[in-house]
Protein backbone atom coordinates (compact mmCIF):
# COMPACT_ATOMS: atom_id res chain seq x y z
CA UNK A 1 0.00 0.00 0.00
CA UNK A 2 1.33 3.02 -1.42
CA UNK A 3 -1.62 5.69 -1.47
CA UNK A 4 -2.40 7.90 1.16
CA UNK A 5 -6.07 8.92 2.11
CA UNK A 6 -7.30 12.45 2.83
CA UNK A 7 -9.07 12.25 6.40
CA UNK A 8 -9.52 15.90 6.80
CA UNK A 9 -9.81 19.47 4.36
CA UNK A 10 -8.78 22.27 6.74
CA UNK A 11 -9.36 25.65 6.12
CA UNK A 12 -5.27 26.10 5.57
CA UNK A 13 -4.50 22.58 5.59
CA UNK A 14 -5.05 19.29 4.07
CA UNK A 15 -4.37 15.59 6.20
CA UNK A 16 -3.97 12.62 4.73
CA UNK A 17 -3.20 9.36 6.05
CA UNK A 18 0.10 7.63 5.42
CA UNK A 19 0.42 3.91 5.41
CA UNK A 20 2.96 3.61 8.13
CA UNK A 21 0.28 5.38 9.93
CA UNK A 22 1.95 8.83 10.21
CA UNK A 23 -0.33 11.86 8.83
CA UNK A 24 0.97 14.19 5.98
CA UNK A 25 0.30 17.72 6.41
CA UNK A 26 -0.31 19.46 3.04
CA UNK A 27 -0.21 23.29 3.63
CA UNK A 28 -2.39 25.70 0.81
CA UNK A 29 -2.53 28.66 -0.37
CA UNK A 30 -5.77 29.23 1.52
CA UNK A 31 -6.10 32.98 3.98
CA UNK A 32 -8.23 33.43 5.84
CA UNK A 33 -10.12 36.62 6.78
CA UNK A 34 -13.30 38.78 7.30
CA UNK A 35 -14.20 41.64 5.27
CA UNK A 36 -12.09 41.43 2.91
CA UNK A 37 -9.01 41.84 5.51
CA UNK A 38 -6.55 38.51 5.58
CA UNK A 39 -6.75 37.75 9.33
CA UNK A 40 -5.32 34.34 10.62
CA UNK A 41 -7.42 34.59 13.71
CA UNK A 42 -10.98 34.33 11.91
CA UNK A 43 -12.60 31.50 10.64
CA UNK A 44 -13.66 32.28 7.26
CA UNK A 45 -11.13 31.40 3.77
CA UNK A 46 -11.59 34.68 1.75
CA UNK A 47 -9.05 33.60 -1.15
CA UNK A 48 -5.55 32.22 -1.61
CA UNK A 49 -2.33 33.69 -1.97
CA UNK A 50 0.69 32.12 -3.52
CA UNK A 51 2.88 30.48 -2.00
CA UNK A 52 1.46 31.74 1.65
CA UNK A 53 1.43 27.16 2.09
CA UNK A 54 5.20 27.12 1.64
CA UNK A 55 5.65 29.92 3.67
CA UNK A 56 4.26 29.09 6.93
CA UNK A 57 5.51 25.29 6.55
CA UNK A 58 9.17 27.14 5.89
CA UNK A 59 8.65 28.87 9.21
CA UNK A 60 7.11 26.11 10.92
CA UNK A 61 10.78 24.46 9.83
CA UNK A 62 12.55 27.23 11.31
CA UNK A 63 10.31 27.68 14.62
CA UNK A 64 10.79 23.63 15.23
CA UNK A 65 14.33 23.61 15.15
CA UNK A 66 14.79 25.78 17.32
CA UNK A 67 12.57 24.19 19.79
CA UNK A 68 14.09 20.21 18.77
CA UNK A 69 17.49 22.64 19.17
CA UNK A 70 16.57 23.36 23.06
CA UNK A 71 15.03 19.80 23.47
CA UNK A 72 11.29 20.67 23.02
CA UNK A 73 9.87 17.82 21.02
CA UNK A 74 7.27 17.93 18.38
CA UNK A 75 5.19 15.66 15.82
CA UNK A 76 7.59 16.83 13.04
CA UNK A 77 8.82 13.40 11.51
CA UNK A 78 10.39 15.16 8.02
CA UNK A 79 9.01 18.03 5.42
CA UNK A 80 9.31 19.06 1.70
CA UNK A 81 9.19 22.56 1.10
CA UNK A 82 8.69 21.65 -2.50
CA UNK A 83 5.20 19.76 -2.12
CA UNK A 84 4.46 22.31 0.82
CA UNK A 85 3.96 19.02 3.05
CA UNK A 86 4.97 17.71 6.49
CA UNK A 87 5.17 14.31 7.74
CA UNK A 88 4.25 13.91 11.54
CA UNK A 89 3.36 11.73 13.73
CA UNK A 90 0.16 11.26 14.77
CA UNK A 91 -1.11 13.40 17.92
CA UNK A 92 -4.19 13.19 20.09
CA UNK A 93 -5.17 16.74 19.93
CA UNK A 94 -5.15 17.80 24.15
CA UNK A 95 -8.85 18.71 24.93
CA UNK A 96 -10.77 16.89 22.43
CA UNK A 97 -14.65 17.98 22.23
CA UNK A 98 -17.38 15.61 22.81
CA UNK A 99 -17.39 14.39 19.22
CA UNK A 100 -13.80 13.96 19.59
CA UNK A 101 -12.85 16.90 17.44
CA UNK A 102 -12.07 20.43 19.03
CA UNK A 103 -9.08 20.83 21.27
CA UNK A 104 -7.36 23.40 23.33
CA UNK A 105 -5.19 26.31 21.92
CA UNK A 106 -2.42 27.58 24.16
CA UNK A 107 -1.75 31.24 23.87
CA UNK A 108 1.01 32.86 25.29
CA UNK A 109 1.01 37.09 25.67
CA UNK A 110 4.54 38.98 26.70
CA UNK A 111 1.70 42.40 26.46
CA UNK A 112 -1.72 43.26 27.06
CA UNK A 113 -2.89 43.09 22.90
CA UNK A 114 -5.57 42.87 20.94
CA UNK A 115 -8.46 40.53 22.14
CA UNK A 116 -6.65 40.39 25.86
CA UNK A 117 -6.80 44.30 25.67
CA UNK A 118 -10.32 44.76 24.54
CA UNK A 119 -11.94 42.13 27.28
CA UNK A 120 -10.03 44.04 30.23
CA UNK A 121 -9.71 47.31 29.01
CA UNK A 122 -10.80 48.68 32.42
CA UNK A 123 -8.50 46.24 34.36
CA UNK A 124 -5.25 47.12 32.68
CA UNK A 125 -3.50 49.56 34.78
CA UNK A 126 -0.35 50.19 32.05
CA UNK A 127 -0.88 49.11 29.04
CA UNK A 128 3.29 49.05 28.26
CA UNK A 129 3.22 46.54 30.74
CA UNK A 130 4.70 43.19 29.97
CA UNK A 131 3.78 40.01 31.29
CA UNK A 132 6.00 36.88 32.29
CA UNK A 133 4.87 34.67 29.96
CA UNK A 134 0.98 34.22 30.73
CA UNK A 135 -0.78 31.69 29.46
CA UNK A 136 -4.59 31.66 28.35
CA UNK A 137 -6.18 28.74 26.87
CA UNK A 138 -9.15 28.68 24.52
CA UNK A 139 -11.04 25.87 23.00
CA UNK A 140 -11.85 25.42 19.68
CA UNK A 141 -15.26 26.10 18.46
CA UNK A 142 -16.15 28.36 15.97
CA UNK A 143 -19.34 28.61 16.46
CA UNK A 144 -18.83 30.37 19.72
CA UNK A 145 -15.71 32.39 18.91
CA UNK A 146 -13.59 29.79 20.64
CA UNK A 147 -14.32 30.36 24.07
CA UNK A 148 -11.82 31.27 27.02
CA UNK A 149 -11.42 28.76 29.81
CA UNK A 150 -9.88 28.72 33.11
CA UNK A 151 -7.58 25.59 34.55
CA UNK A 152 -10.48 24.75 37.24
CA UNK A 153 -12.72 24.14 34.28
CA UNK A 154 -10.09 21.64 31.92
CA UNK A 155 -9.90 19.54 34.96
CA UNK A 156 -13.22 19.67 36.15
CA UNK A 157 -14.35 18.71 32.50
CA UNK A 158 -12.23 15.86 32.22
CA UNK A 159 -10.14 17.47 29.45
CA UNK A 160 -6.96 16.89 31.19
CA UNK A 161 -5.27 16.19 34.37
CA UNK A 162 -3.78 18.22 36.43
CA UNK A 163 -0.53 17.45 35.65
CA UNK A 164 -0.60 17.46 31.86
CA UNK A 165 -2.19 20.72 31.97
CA UNK A 166 0.63 22.19 33.95
CA UNK A 167 3.05 20.13 31.69
CA UNK A 168 1.24 21.94 28.68
CA UNK A 169 1.29 25.23 30.34
CA UNK A 170 5.03 25.12 30.89
CA UNK A 171 5.27 23.75 27.37
CA UNK A 172 4.01 26.64 26.02
CA UNK A 173 5.92 29.37 28.05
CA UNK A 174 9.45 27.76 26.93
CA UNK A 175 7.87 27.95 23.72
CA UNK A 176 7.14 31.64 23.72
CA UNK A 177 10.35 31.89 24.99
CA UNK A 178 12.31 30.17 22.64
CA UNK A 179 10.63 32.36 19.84
CA UNK A 180 10.48 35.36 21.36
CA UNK A 181 14.78 35.02 22.12
CA UNK A 182 14.53 34.06 18.25
CA UNK A 183 12.51 37.01 16.79
CA UNK A 184 14.54 39.51 18.95
CA UNK A 185 18.08 38.34 17.25
CA UNK A 186 16.15 39.96 14.27
CA UNK A 187 15.52 42.93 15.91
CA UNK A 188 11.57 41.92 16.51
CA UNK A 189 9.04 41.76 19.66
CA UNK A 190 6.73 38.76 20.13
CA UNK A 191 3.49 40.07 21.38
CA UNK A 192 2.03 37.12 21.63
CA UNK A 193 1.22 33.84 20.28
CA UNK A 194 -0.21 30.53 20.14
CA UNK A 195 0.17 26.52 19.69
CA UNK A 196 -1.61 23.42 19.77
CA UNK A 197 -0.11 20.92 21.64
CA UNK A 198 -0.99 16.88 21.65
CA UNK A 199 -0.01 13.50 23.17
CA UNK A 200 2.05 11.65 21.19
CA UNK A 201 3.06 7.96 22.98
CA UNK A 202 1.74 9.15 25.73
CA UNK A 203 4.64 12.32 25.56
CA UNK A 204 2.87 16.47 25.80
CA UNK A 205 4.68 17.58 22.29
CA UNK A 206 4.07 20.63 19.94
CA UNK A 207 1.69 20.23 16.97
CA UNK A 208 0.85 21.89 14.04
CA UNK A 209 2.41 24.44 12.62
CA UNK A 210 4.53 27.41 14.45
CA UNK A 211 3.78 30.24 12.10
CA UNK A 212 3.33 34.01 11.24
CA UNK A 213 -0.34 32.62 11.28
CA UNK A 214 -0.40 32.07 14.73
CA UNK A 215 1.75 35.37 16.17
CA UNK A 216 1.77 38.82 16.68
CA UNK A 217 4.88 40.41 16.37
CA UNK A 218 6.14 44.16 16.39
CA UNK A 219 9.60 45.98 14.78
CA UNK A 220 11.36 48.15 17.01
CA UNK A 221 8.87 50.86 16.51
CA UNK A 222 6.01 49.56 17.89
CA UNK A 223 4.50 48.65 14.53
CA UNK A 224 2.30 45.28 14.52
CA UNK A 225 4.25 43.40 11.10
CA UNK A 226 1.41 42.68 8.77
CA UNK A 227 2.03 38.76 8.41
CA UNK A 228 2.98 38.94 4.71
CA UNK A 229 5.88 41.09 5.86
CA UNK A 230 6.61 39.13 8.82
CA UNK A 231 6.90 36.11 6.79
CA UNK A 232 9.15 38.18 4.39
CA UNK A 233 11.43 39.35 7.34
CA UNK A 234 11.78 35.60 8.36
CA UNK A 235 12.28 33.48 5.64
CA UNK A 236 14.41 34.28 2.60
CA UNK B 1 -21.97 64.49 63.52
CA UNK B 2 -25.07 61.86 62.85
CA UNK B 3 -25.77 62.63 59.18
CA UNK B 4 -25.05 59.69 56.80
CA UNK B 5 -23.90 60.53 53.44
CA UNK B 6 -24.80 58.67 50.29
CA UNK B 7 -22.11 57.38 48.19
CA UNK B 8 -23.73 55.63 45.70
CA UNK B 9 -26.90 54.04 43.96
CA UNK B 10 -26.33 51.18 42.85
CA UNK B 11 -29.35 49.24 41.04
CA UNK B 12 -30.19 47.33 44.11
CA UNK B 13 -28.72 49.21 47.03
CA UNK B 14 -28.22 52.37 47.94
CA UNK B 15 -24.52 53.00 49.92
CA UNK B 16 -24.56 55.24 52.90
CA UNK B 17 -21.38 56.61 54.51
CA UNK B 18 -22.12 56.82 58.20
CA UNK B 19 -20.08 58.93 60.79
CA UNK B 20 -18.38 55.76 62.95
CA UNK B 21 -16.70 54.99 59.20
CA UNK B 22 -19.05 51.83 58.49
CA UNK B 23 -21.13 51.87 55.34
CA UNK B 24 -25.03 51.58 55.09
CA UNK B 25 -26.38 49.53 52.58
CA UNK B 26 -30.00 49.87 51.99
CA UNK B 27 -31.69 47.69 50.03
CA UNK B 28 -33.91 48.66 47.54
CA UNK B 29 -37.42 46.74 45.71
CA UNK B 30 -35.61 47.24 42.10
CA UNK B 31 -35.59 44.23 40.13
CA UNK B 32 -33.36 43.85 37.15
CA UNK B 33 -34.43 41.66 33.54
CA UNK B 34 -34.52 41.92 30.66
CA UNK B 35 -37.63 42.40 28.28
CA UNK B 36 -39.85 42.49 31.11
CA UNK B 37 -38.30 39.07 32.55
CA UNK B 38 -36.87 39.28 35.45
CA UNK B 39 -33.30 38.41 35.97
CA UNK B 40 -30.87 39.03 38.93
CA UNK B 41 -27.59 38.42 36.35
CA UNK B 42 -29.02 41.41 34.40
CA UNK B 43 -28.00 45.34 34.01
CA UNK B 44 -31.03 46.74 33.82
CA UNK B 45 -33.87 47.79 36.30
CA UNK B 46 -37.29 47.21 35.18
CA UNK B 47 -39.23 47.58 37.92
CA UNK B 48 -39.75 46.90 41.33
CA UNK B 49 -41.19 44.42 43.71
CA UNK B 50 -43.35 45.33 46.71
CA UNK B 51 -40.87 43.92 49.67
CA UNK B 52 -38.22 42.76 47.59
CA UNK B 53 -35.59 44.51 49.31
CA UNK B 54 -36.64 43.32 52.80
CA UNK B 55 -36.45 39.64 51.27
CA UNK B 56 -32.94 39.61 50.09
CA UNK B 57 -32.13 41.39 53.01
CA UNK B 58 -33.52 38.76 55.78
CA UNK B 59 -32.07 35.70 53.72
CA UNK B 60 -28.95 37.42 53.23
CA UNK B 61 -29.28 37.63 57.32
CA UNK B 62 -29.89 33.90 57.21
CA UNK B 63 -26.95 32.69 55.36
CA UNK B 64 -24.28 35.07 56.78
CA UNK B 65 -25.65 33.53 60.49
CA UNK B 66 -24.43 30.32 58.93
CA UNK B 67 -21.71 31.57 57.93
CA UNK B 68 -20.73 33.29 61.17
CA UNK B 69 -21.50 30.02 62.25
CA UNK B 70 -18.81 28.20 60.60
CA UNK B 71 -16.39 31.23 61.21
CA UNK B 72 -16.18 31.99 58.25
CA UNK B 73 -16.25 35.85 58.39
CA UNK B 74 -18.04 38.64 56.50
CA UNK B 75 -18.63 42.59 56.60
CA UNK B 76 -21.73 42.45 58.71
CA UNK B 77 -21.56 44.71 61.91
CA UNK B 78 -25.78 44.40 62.17
CA UNK B 79 -28.98 44.52 60.32
CA UNK B 80 -31.88 46.39 60.29
CA UNK B 81 -35.25 44.40 58.75
CA UNK B 82 -37.72 46.58 59.29
CA UNK B 83 -35.61 49.39 57.52
CA UNK B 84 -33.93 47.20 54.64
CA UNK B 85 -30.88 48.46 56.20
CA UNK B 86 -27.60 46.82 56.63
CA UNK B 87 -24.35 47.62 58.33
CA UNK B 88 -21.72 46.75 57.29
CA UNK B 89 -17.25 47.76 57.87
CA UNK B 90 -16.07 49.44 54.91
CA UNK B 91 -14.33 47.09 52.45
CA UNK B 92 -11.96 46.92 49.46
CA UNK B 93 -13.73 44.93 47.27
CA UNK B 94 -11.08 42.63 45.49
CA UNK B 95 -9.44 43.15 41.73
CA UNK B 96 -10.57 46.55 41.74
CA UNK B 97 -10.25 48.54 37.74
CA UNK B 98 -8.65 51.23 37.08
CA UNK B 99 -11.17 53.63 37.90
CA UNK B 100 -10.78 52.42 41.35
CA UNK B 101 -14.40 50.93 40.56
CA UNK B 102 -15.59 47.17 39.36
CA UNK B 103 -13.92 44.39 41.01
CA UNK B 104 -14.33 40.25 40.84
CA UNK B 105 -17.16 38.21 41.46
CA UNK B 106 -16.85 34.73 42.71
CA UNK B 107 -18.84 32.37 40.90
CA UNK B 108 -19.16 28.44 42.16
CA UNK B 109 -21.00 25.63 39.97
CA UNK B 110 -22.01 22.50 41.61
CA UNK B 111 -22.89 21.12 38.08
CA UNK B 112 -22.87 22.35 33.92
CA UNK B 113 -26.03 25.15 33.62
CA UNK B 114 -26.74 28.59 32.10
CA UNK B 115 -23.80 30.51 30.68
CA UNK B 116 -21.34 27.62 31.12
CA UNK B 117 -23.55 24.82 29.72
CA UNK B 118 -23.92 27.28 26.72
CA UNK B 119 -20.17 28.26 26.65
CA UNK B 120 -18.61 24.79 27.10
CA UNK B 121 -21.53 23.24 25.76
CA UNK B 122 -19.51 20.88 22.83
CA UNK B 123 -16.91 19.84 25.51
CA UNK B 124 -19.83 18.74 28.57
CA UNK B 125 -19.48 15.11 28.48
CA UNK B 126 -21.95 14.00 30.62
CA UNK B 127 -24.83 17.02 31.96
CA UNK B 128 -25.66 15.17 34.45
CA UNK B 129 -22.31 15.27 35.58
CA UNK B 130 -21.40 17.34 39.42
CA UNK B 131 -18.45 19.49 39.70
CA UNK B 132 -16.39 19.29 43.07
CA UNK B 133 -17.00 23.03 43.71
CA UNK B 134 -15.82 25.05 40.77
CA UNK B 135 -14.79 28.11 40.64
CA UNK B 136 -15.06 30.95 37.79
CA UNK B 137 -13.68 33.94 38.36
CA UNK B 138 -15.59 36.97 36.32
CA UNK B 139 -14.70 40.75 36.19
CA UNK B 140 -17.32 43.57 36.88
CA UNK B 141 -17.66 45.59 33.61
CA UNK B 142 -21.08 45.84 32.46
CA UNK B 143 -20.57 47.07 28.99
CA UNK B 144 -18.70 43.81 28.32
CA UNK B 145 -20.65 40.94 29.63
CA UNK B 146 -18.77 40.64 32.84
CA UNK B 147 -15.71 38.66 30.85
CA UNK B 148 -14.27 35.47 32.51
CA UNK B 149 -10.63 36.01 33.77
CA UNK B 150 -8.22 32.96 34.55
CA UNK B 151 -5.95 32.90 37.72
CA UNK B 152 -2.65 33.36 35.83
CA UNK B 153 -4.39 36.62 34.39
CA UNK B 154 -5.63 37.90 37.45
CA UNK B 155 -2.32 37.77 39.22
CA UNK B 156 -0.93 39.22 36.15
CA UNK B 157 -2.96 41.98 35.57
CA UNK B 158 -1.58 42.49 39.99
CA UNK B 159 -6.06 42.40 40.74
CA UNK B 160 -4.52 39.94 43.42
CA UNK B 161 -1.94 38.32 44.73
CA UNK B 162 -1.60 34.56 44.40
CA UNK B 163 -1.84 33.84 48.23
CA UNK B 164 -4.97 36.26 47.90
CA UNK B 165 -6.04 34.61 44.89
CA UNK B 166 -6.25 31.16 46.51
CA UNK B 167 -8.03 32.09 49.85
CA UNK B 168 -10.58 33.94 48.01
CA UNK B 169 -11.14 30.70 45.84
CA UNK B 170 -11.17 28.75 49.19
CA UNK B 171 -13.81 30.80 51.01
CA UNK B 172 -15.60 30.52 47.57
CA UNK B 173 -15.74 27.02 47.69
CA UNK B 174 -16.65 27.39 51.69
CA UNK B 175 -19.50 29.59 51.53
CA UNK B 176 -20.99 27.31 48.49
CA UNK B 177 -20.58 24.28 50.21
CA UNK B 178 -22.32 25.59 53.47
CA UNK B 179 -25.23 27.20 51.04
CA UNK B 180 -25.95 23.94 49.79
CA UNK B 181 -26.05 22.14 52.86
CA UNK B 182 -28.72 24.27 54.18
CA UNK B 183 -30.81 24.66 51.08
CA UNK B 184 -30.56 20.44 50.95
CA UNK B 185 -31.93 20.35 54.63
CA UNK B 186 -34.79 21.87 52.93
CA UNK B 187 -35.29 19.45 50.00
CA UNK B 188 -33.56 21.80 47.27
CA UNK B 189 -30.17 22.03 45.66
CA UNK B 190 -27.97 24.64 44.45
CA UNK B 191 -26.40 24.65 41.42
CA UNK B 192 -24.58 27.55 41.31
CA UNK B 193 -24.00 30.77 43.35
CA UNK B 194 -22.13 33.93 42.85
CA UNK B 195 -20.52 35.97 46.09
CA UNK B 196 -18.20 39.24 46.50
CA UNK B 197 -15.32 39.36 48.48
CA UNK B 198 -13.70 41.99 49.85
CA UNK B 199 -10.42 43.00 51.92
CA UNK B 200 -11.37 44.25 55.38
CA UNK B 201 -8.59 45.34 57.72
CA UNK B 202 -6.39 43.27 55.73
CA UNK B 203 -8.92 40.00 55.80
CA UNK B 204 -10.31 38.27 52.71
CA UNK B 205 -14.40 38.24 53.79
CA UNK B 206 -17.62 37.28 52.20
CA UNK B 207 -19.33 41.02 51.30
CA UNK B 208 -22.59 42.73 49.73
CA UNK B 209 -25.40 40.09 50.10
CA UNK B 210 -25.80 36.41 49.68
CA UNK B 211 -29.57 36.29 48.26
CA UNK B 212 -31.85 34.77 45.97
CA UNK B 213 -30.33 37.10 43.83
CA UNK B 214 -26.89 35.29 43.90
CA UNK B 215 -28.01 31.78 43.38
CA UNK B 216 -29.32 29.26 41.19
CA UNK B 217 -31.71 26.45 43.03
CA UNK B 218 -33.67 23.33 42.25
CA UNK B 219 -36.33 21.68 43.63
CA UNK B 220 -36.04 18.03 43.99
CA UNK B 221 -37.66 17.48 40.04
CA UNK B 222 -34.93 19.24 39.21
CA UNK B 223 -37.33 22.33 38.25
CA UNK B 224 -34.86 25.72 38.59
CA UNK B 225 -37.15 28.11 41.16
CA UNK B 226 -38.09 31.32 40.00
CA UNK B 227 -36.50 33.75 42.41
CA UNK B 228 -39.68 34.89 43.79
CA UNK B 229 -40.49 31.36 44.88
CA UNK B 230 -37.30 30.79 46.18
CA UNK B 231 -37.83 33.72 48.66
CA UNK B 232 -40.70 32.38 49.59
CA UNK B 233 -39.98 28.83 50.11
CA UNK B 234 -36.28 30.16 52.58
CA UNK B 235 -38.32 32.89 54.28
CA UNK B 236 -41.79 33.25 55.98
Amino acid sequence: MNTSEKIYSGKTKDLYALPNDNILLVFKDDVTGEDGVIDPGANTVIGQVEGKGRKSLAMTDHFFKCLHAAGIPTHLVRLDLEQASMEVRRAEPLGKDISGKGGLEFICRTRPWGSFQRRYQNYIGDTASTFDYLVEITIKDDERGDPLINDDTIVALGLLTQQHLEQAKDLTRRVCRIVEADLRDKGLTLIDMKIEIGFVDGEVVVIDEVSADAMRVMDDEGRVLEHGILYEQLIR
